[in-house]
């Protein structure tokens, strides 16, 4: 090719190098310059145009660094691709407004929503302003893969203090999200573990399972927590379990239970059983129930615990603590893994725990989510024969039974005409129907405390509309 | 059972009901109390201790709710457990210190290591303070699954204009880094699928793909990036690239090898193409590389792209776009994945780029880095007989090929003893070995630029000790 004609805009504010290298580019895209064509020296292409070598010297460069030509030494430069095709878009797309917006709601039960009007804001933005600093530069940079150590051994000496959970801080792996780490763990224990999980549980768990080649086993549940006699008849090798609380009913595993359970798990090697602590911090009536793990001395054990329910849901701090043999499975075969929680938020929650703040945040909730609790209770009395409270008084939600006539759908459907949304029990189901009377796991944490009696009253009115049911038993309206 | 004599401590400072509660407990444990006895009613047993009926009733109902005895109406209350077993341990026990300490070293060329020394602290904390404020309560609960939409829009915008990438916001997706992203995507293509991927490439990649049922194929890499030939001979659905900078080689995907990518992957509906765009950003001469999404029409391409190199590595934001046909069956299979980044952080990266100062950023340290590269090669020059840069000259690491005569082990190792970590190309290769000279990945981004003379001076003085090699040829020492 002898000479390349382009028309240079001088005036534009693409410089001139730029609008030379797209010229080329477009051409040889298109097929008008073809495969192994031999350019103009940067020299002749400079005078022709009336550009400086330079200028033709980086686009050349580019067209060589992106792969369009190549410069051979003392030959020049020759054509590369060849394609008859344009693929670059040259306008920005239009796109829709996103498909998932906020509902409009009034009151949102949400079982995992917390209360967000008495979190310690002020000291959480002073610990966040001393981290932030350029005294701190090393934690812009990656910490350790299972977490940072300070806030592993806060985590160990809490654990000990507040669950009896026998660990050291070696033992314990952060993640973003308890989902995060059970997907650690599902690869840890490998492809032909069978799971059993709680049913109804915490849904996530199966639904995450599902996706992986593992088998799952649902597991009934009663008062007294999972019924663990299932065990004996299954091909189940690790378990999924919420002993202190089990979620959504609110049972304690019984003490008989949890002997048999962890009996269970030592009569085989692959046997592990994954106890789920999310909120055994919120017991309002005597002692917390003591973890699992404290009564194991098997190492069968692995606790998973989190930060949602005790500080912030959307930080998306969770551990585990792995029993010593998977620990040192996992530092072997799963230590590419990086830390998923960010740096910075560890640190700060490092201080605001060795500082005392954490025990004290703790101990202000309790007393905020009792009288949450007590309050929902109160406010549902008067329609007891309407509506059973039948979980036990803990945490962060309360299981009813509705006994208006109405199935699920219909009181979920009524309560969001009214702008409120419900979960009802079968969206923690795996079977499709329970028996009995419909029921509805009402979170009440989430609402502020001076809204709890008109959220209730307004929910109660929505399942009272039509059948007028609830007014009349219950003397109301 | 007609009574329990248990001795209380009326001085100490566990209440007398937790101290009647352990001693019951122990008792049952230690099968002293035998299945089904019934214990003493409440009036009687505080009569007998002298303790009020309340302390009695307090610590039979923890007994309850932790399932050891059960209370019967108008029976009283009867032991449920029976085991012979003490589990509960009593001593917080002692752990080692741990495992894993941070090595003592002088000068870590770590190739995902960034500057840390310019990031703009003072505005973070700024954005940050004005962030965590009672008046942004609702931040504290989970938000969209997906990310905040504001931050994806941010992000949709950048893409457009730095990468030309083409997607709305609900196309894309946050994640705690690449690697949790990489694990959804896995999930959400299949057991079936079967990737390729980079040999060498980014480890970790095929590291965790081992974990998966999925079968992983390694793909040569020489300087025109990925040899896409390959795929005409292998069974492949899915690879997984880096066009624009190959990590570690540093070459450029060329124009023709990037449109018959393309075209593989229009070939069968299963195919796509992962672009893992990684450090782009950081491209010192001429214009940055179109990415290979910008190229697509077909909606065949998957792009990653993070904050661990343009921003902060432990942040851990990262991201992808899904093409649309992938996008609607993640919101339809994966939905129930939680977004795993802090929402605070989320936002604060929001007001960040809003504002500009990401942008003012990034030209701010596209400029660090520039510097650094020119005088790690500068301080190389010397030595080019015995040392020759490999890779191309962009983002944060060069490969070294060392003529010395020693292998990449010894070259490692003799830094090693001058407490400076350096990299080896086998680190990042599947394929046990390669041919040729021994090659480093020599990370210079992390070193501040005042140490950066002193930093390689060091090593290539390791490399010397005993040989003399180094000095004999460039007339050192």
């Amino acid at each position: 090719m002898e000479m390349l004609s382009c028309d240079l805009n001088r005036d534009s504010d693409v410089s001139l190098y730029e609008q030379l290298y797209t010229f080329i580019k477009i051409e040889i895209m298109n097929g008008r310059i073809p495969y192994n064509t031999k350019l103009p020296s940067k020299r002749k292409l400079s005078e022709f145009l009336k550009v400086s070598q330079n200028t033709v010297e980086t686009a050349y460069e580019q067209l060589v660094a992106e792969g369009y030509i190549e410069g051979i030494p003392r030959k020049g430069y020759f054509v590369l691709a060849s394609e008859d095709l344009e693929y670059v878009q040259e306008k920005m797309p239009s796109y829709n407004q996103p498909s998932e917006r906020q509902e409009q709601l009034r009151y949102h039960f949400h079982p995992s929503w917390i209360d967000t009007e008495h979190f310690p804001y002020d000291k959480w933005r002073r610990y966040a302003k001393n981290i932030i600093d350029i005294e701190n530069q090393s934690l812009l940079l990656m910490g350790d893969k299972q977490g940072e150590y300070e806030l592993r051994e806060e985590i160990a000496n809490y654990l000990y203090q507040a669950r009896g959970v026998h660990c050291s801080p070696d033992q314990i792996i952060l993640g973003a999200g308890i989902e995060t780490l059970l997907q650690q763990l599902i690869l840890l224990l490998g492809q032909s573990i069978i799971y059993g999980v709680e049913d109804p549980g915490y849904h996530v768990i199966s639904r995450i399972l599902n996706n992986y080649p593992n088998e799952v086993q649902p597991l009934e549940v009663d008062d007294r927590g999972v019924k663990v006699d299932t065990l004996d008849v299954l091909p189940i090798d690790v378990v999924y379990v919420t002993p202190s609380h089990h979620f959504p009913y609110g049972s304690v595993l019984s003490a008989n239970r949890r002997i048999k359970l962890l009996n269970w798990a030592l009569s085989s090697d692959n046997r592990y059983i994954i106890e789920d602590d999310y909120d055994s911090e919120f017991r309002y009536s005597g002692k917390s129930i003591p973890s699992l793990q404290s009564m194991d001395k098997s190492e069968k054990v692995i606790y998973l615990g989190t930060f949602s329910k005790s500080l912030i849901p959307s930080i998306r701090i969770s551990y585990m603590v792995l029993p010593k043999p998977l620990l040192s499975r996992y530092q072997k075969e799963l230590s590419f893994f990086q830390c998923t929680v960010s740096r910075i938020d560890q640190h700060i929650l490092t201080a605001f725990m060795k500082e005392g703040d954490f025990e004290r945040h703790l101990n202000r909730m309790r007393k905020v989510y009792r009288r949450k609790m007590e309050k929902t209770l109160s406010l549902l009395r008067p329609y007891s024969e309407m509506i059973k409270v039948v979980s036990d008084l803990s945490g962060f939600h309360v299981v009813l039974e509705v006994r208006n006539g109405w199935d699920e759908e219909k009181l979920v459907q009524s309560a969001r005409e009214s702008y409120i949304k419900i979960y009802p029990l079968s969206n923690y189901t795996m079977e499709e129907q329970y028996g009995g009377y419909p029921r509805i796991v009402l979170g009440f944490a989430g609402i502020p405390e001076a809204q709890l009696p008109t959220a209730i009253k307004t929910l109660l009115t929505s399942w009272d509309k039509g059948t007028g049911t609830l007014a009349q038993k219950s003397g109301m309206g």
